[in-house]
């Protein structure tokens, strides 16, 4: 289902939802939900019915359930991990006299739902006549506090159209019914009831839940608190049992008077702490909500918000789809990183159970890059979560035979839990982009500390890694056989170009930080000889390549194997459709993967091979997989196929609020929606950071007029304004006051006095722009209808 | 547990237990089963308990359940196929006055069991003294009948010491409880009580009980009658219910008396048949039996059995553990196949659960070439099984997008049962094995009705599998991608030679079978447009080889993989205690592959390859599979490793009478056993048979003084005596009276009238033998204490 109607205005700073659609409904719990990166709340209606899928999660908080195997083999992951929806705090149930409010019953007037990507509410109106013909307004304002880490509020209220007696009741509601999975009903049925009662208490106006995981034995407290506001008589009492609390609010209300009510929910969870001391934390986040009271909250999150925009903002003059669509990607990568503190950020923030709530290597590789250059402190919280994951890292790596740490393919916790090696284990890729995220973190924040503190050990662990996997063949050359690149089409492969290069980046990096950093590294038992082993693989790393066709192989022969038949077989994606067996020795790609290679090890590709590897993989790429668009934007953009680039951007961006891969429902696109970012600064500004400097060249499509974006880089803001003709540096803050980048491939400095204008280099492209295969060309912007601007 | 103690006399034509060895009873089960290939019994106690794993079969009566996967994909097998260990007809528990048999109270003074070879008969004697001082003496003998398939017979004999009261307790008994699987007890826990009772009913001296499958719906009738002979006076009584039947005889005797019964036990099954047809049929086998009688059925398998050792018996001068060896490998190859008439021989016959009672490729490419040569009927009757699949596998091959048929890696049925698609789907070469079966069948027969029966079909539907699933890459060579050969350390490659010679192999014979069926042909929509393609295809089918090494790469590039380090790594078999990730892209090896082609595509190598890819194969090969040690004999042999070919063989042929592989508890390796002929006849009597003419080139192993064999070959029989310096050929039967076959390479014309003797031609090894793998150098026969030959 696409959500592409006039009931969804293109605004630059709201979703907005005009009407309610039903249909949609799961669609818009995902687009709507909120989160700090700990608390994660989808956007269900308040009442909780009708819901497509009911959500709220806590960051780390998940339950085990055993992974089954038909036939099992040696380091096979035993115990898979799934989020678990805890406690459900938003609930508020509303009674106009005896009636509920449900939007299925009675007559809906008028129904509106607002993100606010400024404010950092969701806001709620309706107006409802109840089938009794008694009529009431309500509106409710929600947030997830992007201030106080363990808290979430709702403004609720209700305004008699007629003169009615109103019963609102808030709640918490443990182990609420979920829908029946889609697919395999064996690998979820452990998260029936995965809440098991510790405790309930009612307080004068609220009530707290103390819930713990039996697999895990993690404990969760939830509690509420409220205060009401109410024209006359008004009654509050409280109540609860093992899975729920709720407090009751009565009152008469005459046409035109209110009744209000703001809900605090705190939320604590640990796997350490007494059932007491979380109980008086969840008590502490109520406590000192109170303390700030509504308005505060409000007013934190806006200054939280605009500090974030002031760094984060990219402005799309032209194109208002696309301008709305960053906004939303930056607004909900924002919020899945906030205060994640040392946790992971899932593929899926926490929108939804999609992944069960797993991460991956989308952190490293597509989050990142975007929150180092605008909110590089949570991108160093997410790198410290991956550094203390390192142990069971280690582990992984002794269990499969080789030195050092291997990082899992798909996590909670830090476990390995990925139960089809050839798509898990054999992706050893996920350990360079974890590597060089922290290598990129250095370079762009000049911050060397988290170096110091955690990074050189994963450095020099996924080195080791790289060094035991990999092996001189007998010609000398470095190779890494049987393992996946980021094209899951084709798997357990020999010398995939874009796992050898990161792997030879991942090695240098870590000798060079091992040079930085001498006695930390001694006390890793790295000497010299093992450092000049890295460097030696490294520089005998082994990258095929086509002399005949001038393009490099995806990884070795892949060139000569069977071209998919794309005249019969084009049911996307096809891993719904076609076996594996047939996929893997095909040249049909899923996801940009030597693509990717030329992106992040810009520097190691000449502009022709670059030009003829484009034309050869757009040929062959599905984009079956929701980390393609925005690198093929990228890539695009830089051999000049400039539309082709704002095609695919459109893609990255619109993925969730057009619902491309129809599967929105489960939780957004992270790594996709961060990947908006990345083609329009990336792409269209063409920004590379590999070799270690600021290297920027931008080139606008013809449907964007004007592109504005902010980036830091080390103690600077940098303002990069492009228009068809020119661009503009601005410099901000910073020590000395002029920095050198690279525009165009050349050094230009400058300075924090006043704004650098240089012409754009133009782009001829070396190629006409290339097909896609049948089916498989993208979504072009005028195929959707143009709306009014907001 | 190794079964090399004094307990088990190496004797030549039969298997004896001289004492009851508890400890070892799972293995003497396996060892001590009886099948006619229809209806199989595991060598448990007559009294039932103790035991390692009851279990009696009926050849192609299975239970369906769902096959987990936590990460599912399009075209994995949802249903797994499960032998069912059917109702028990060989109870029979004694009560000597009112203690019953078991050995393991009171005191037992001798006990012995002995696999009679020629008789086809499992004798048991054993001498009881009862805790309460009663002593009796019990002999029993069992068969399944060869000549009767749905009947087994136990003839049961109590002889009292002193004056006892004698109860027996005939029994069947269905749903019997298991031992709890050792690994994972979600994959077997559907088959708890797999039979639903239908019906129970007694007769004057006998019962009969009628249970069916849940799942498959297949209905099983087992059906007993007893002959009851006792000096005095003896009472008979029949009671029954759902899941039991009793035939109850009691009488009382004087020191020295006897009590003799003999139970006949009918079995049928059908997915088709009605309830009282089906219990007609086993009233039938039950009268029938009773005609013929005990006497009777001893004489009609002895009977059996002359004819098949005429053919089939292989003599081994000078090393009494292989002759001993070959003699019960061939033993339990007839048993599996005697009367299986166009059901599967699975990879353990009926003689235990090991691989859910499934059938690989073991059937065609290591069971039917020793039937084919020594009881022709029974492989036919195999073939036809496999043909009556071809739907199925026309299904699997169009769910795979891939022309013709594909037959499954494992199954009962004829569904691919395989879970894992690395080491299942992915190991095509199952279906070139079925194609070459038939041809070798034709070939050496004589016989082309078959192939104008079924074969065809096989091969025009295997031949166009192949041709979709290679393709010509752009230089013209016809590839085969993303394939797993034989060895199962190194999957889904590029260009396995094996599978390359095969498929080619296939693709020729499938074309050549049509010229020789042009009607036949047609109606399967064949024209000439098509043979040619596979012709042109098998033409330039890619096989790549080594320069540098002189040596054929196991696939594209294996060369250069990494070498196993064989200094750390060494825990065998490594799949347990290594991951796949690793074991895939290593110069490590499970099993023969190369190896293989090298056998079963004698004539596409030349010597100096054969000798150079042995020397670097056997370095490299760790033999954790079964079906390796016979082809490494062959090979060796033919390259003049003698020894060492004589050190496989024993490999091979005492497989499961020294329980090498630790698992003969679950069954028999009948593709090893099989093998202990092939390595006999293959590698010392130098027997192939890829260019369409039997050829001949024998050696001998210094620790062998004479082998002699007998081959059917069109409609002669020919006998190969050996020694260490001459062969003599003798030709029986046969219509013309001459024969031409190939001595050592060259034509040689032997004849009826009179024996043919020439010299050996010497055989000069091109290279020292080689190492193997640390750990994996073959057991040598000296390291096993001798014993006197029976």
């Amino acid at each position: 289902m696409m959500i592409t109607d006039e009931a969804f205005p293109v605004e630059p700073w709201q979703v907005r939802e005009t009407e309610l659609r039903l249909e949609l409904l799961p669609q818009t719990e995902s687009l709507f939900a909120l989160s700090n990166g700990h608390i994660g709340m989808r956007g269900n209606l308040d009442e909780g019915e009708p819901h497509g899928l009911p959500g709220t999660y806590l960051n780390g908080f998940y339950e085990v359930r055993p992974l089954p195997y038909a036939e099992a083999g040696y380091g096979y992951p035993e115990d898979g991990q799934s989020v678990v929806d805890v406690t459900n705090g938003k609930l508020i149930r509303l009674l106009v006299e005896d009636e509920p409010f449900d939007i299925r019953y009675g007559e809906l007037l008028s129904h509106e739902r607002t993100l606010d990507m400024r404010a950092g509410t969701l806001l709620r109106t309706a107006d409802w006549c109840s089938p009794a013909g008694k009529r009431i307004r309500m509106n409710s304002t929600r947030l997830v506090s992007l201030a106080q880490r363990g808290l979430a509020a709702i403004e609720y209220e209700v305004e008699a159209v007629d003169d009615v007696r109103i019963t609102v009741q808030s709640e918490l509601i443990a182990n609420e019914d979920q829908p029946a999975p889609s697919d395999d009903p064996r690998v979820a049925a452990v998260l029936v009831n995965p809440l098991e009662p510790v405790r309930y208490e009612v307080s004068d106006c609220g009530a707290a839940l103390i819930h713990r995981t039996r697999g895990t034995e993690l404990m969760v407290a939830a509690a509420m608190d409220h205060v009401v506001e109410a024209p006359g008589r008004v009654e509050v009492s409280g109540d609860a049992g093992e899975d729920w609390a709720r407090t009751t609010v009565v009152c008469g209300l005459k046409a035109g008077e209110r009744l209000r009510i703001v809900k605090f929910v705190g939320y604590g969870w640990s796997s350490l702490r007494s059932r007491p001391a979380l109980g008086d934390q969840v008590a502490a986040a109520i406590a000192s909500a109170r303390y700030t009271g509504w308005q505060g909250l409000l007013d934190a999150q806006r200054e939280y918000l605009d500090d974030f925009w002031d760094c984060a903002d990219v402005e799309v003059d032209g194109d208002p789809d696309c301008q709305q669509a960053v906004r939303f990607g930056l607004f909900h990568v924002m919020q899945a990183s906030a205060r994640a503190e040392q946790r992971a950020i899932p593929g899926k923030g926490l929108t939804g159970t999609g992944y069960d709530g797993h991460s991956f290597w989308d952190t490293e590789g597509y989050v990142l890059p975007v929150l180092t250059y605008t909110a590089p402190r949570a991108a160093a919280d997410a790198l410290r979560w991956r550094a203390s994951t390192l142990d069971m890292a280690r582990d992984r790596a002794a269990e499969l035979d080789l030195k050092g740490a291997s990082f899992p393919w798909r996590t909670i916790h830090g476990e390995e839990c990925s139960a089809y090696w050839p798509a898990g284990t054999a992706a050893f890729h996920v350990n360079a982009a974890i590597a060089m995220a922290f290598e990129r973190y250095r370079v762009v924040t000049g911050d060397e500390s988290l170096e110091q503190e955690c990074g050189l050990a994963v450095l020099v662990e996924t080195a080791r890694m790289w060094r035991s996997l990999g092996h001189h063949d007998r010609h000398g050359a470095w190779r890494i056989d049987g393992v996946t690149g980021p094209d899951e089409y084709t798997a357990i492969v020999r010398d995939n170009v874009f796992t050898n290069l990161m792997a030879a980046a991942n090695l240098r990096v870590a000798a060079d930080a091992c040079t930085r950093h001498p006695d930390a590294a001694a006390e890793l038992g790295v000497d010299t000889e093992e450092t000049a082993a890295w460097r030696d693989a490294a520089d005998a790393v082994h990258i095929p390549f086509d002399e005949e066709l001038g393009v490099h192989p995806q990884c070795q022969g892949f060139t000569t194997l069977r071209e998919w038949d794309f005249t019969e077989n084009t049911r996307y994606p096809l891993l719904l459709h076609e076996p594996y067996v047939r996929l893997y020795p095909a040249q049909v790609i899923k996801q940009a993967d030597l693509v990717l290679a030329m992106q992040w090890r810009s520097h190691e590709f000449s502009p022709e091979q670059k030009a003829r590897n484009v034309d050869y993989y757009e040929r062959r790429m599905t984009r079956d997989s929701s980390l393609s668009a925005c690198t093929q934007a990228v890539m695009c953009a830089e051999v000049g196929h400039l539309e082709l680039a704002h095609d695919y951007t459109y893609e990255a961006a619109l993925i969730d609020l057009r619902d491309l891969h129809r599967n929105t429902a489960d939780g957004l696109h992270l790594a996709s929606l961060a990947g908006s970012w990345t083609a329009l600064v990336g792409g269209f500004g063409g920004l590379r950071d590999d070799e270690g400097v600021l290297a920027l060249d931008p080139h606008l499509p013809s449907g964007i007029n004007r592109l504005r974006f902010r980036l830091r880089w080390r103690d600077f803001r940098v303002t990069v304004e492009v228009d068809h003709a020119e661009v503009t540096y601005s410099l901000r803050d910073g020590p000395h006051g002029s920095l050198t980048i690279r525009h165009a491939g050349k050094p230009l400095e400058i300075r924090t006095q006043s704004p650098t204008k240089v012409a754009l280099q133009p782009v001829v492209p070396l190629l006409a722009p290339p097909q896609q295969p049948p089916g498989r060309e993208p979504m072009r912007r005028h195929a959707v209808p143009s709306r009014p601007q907001g």
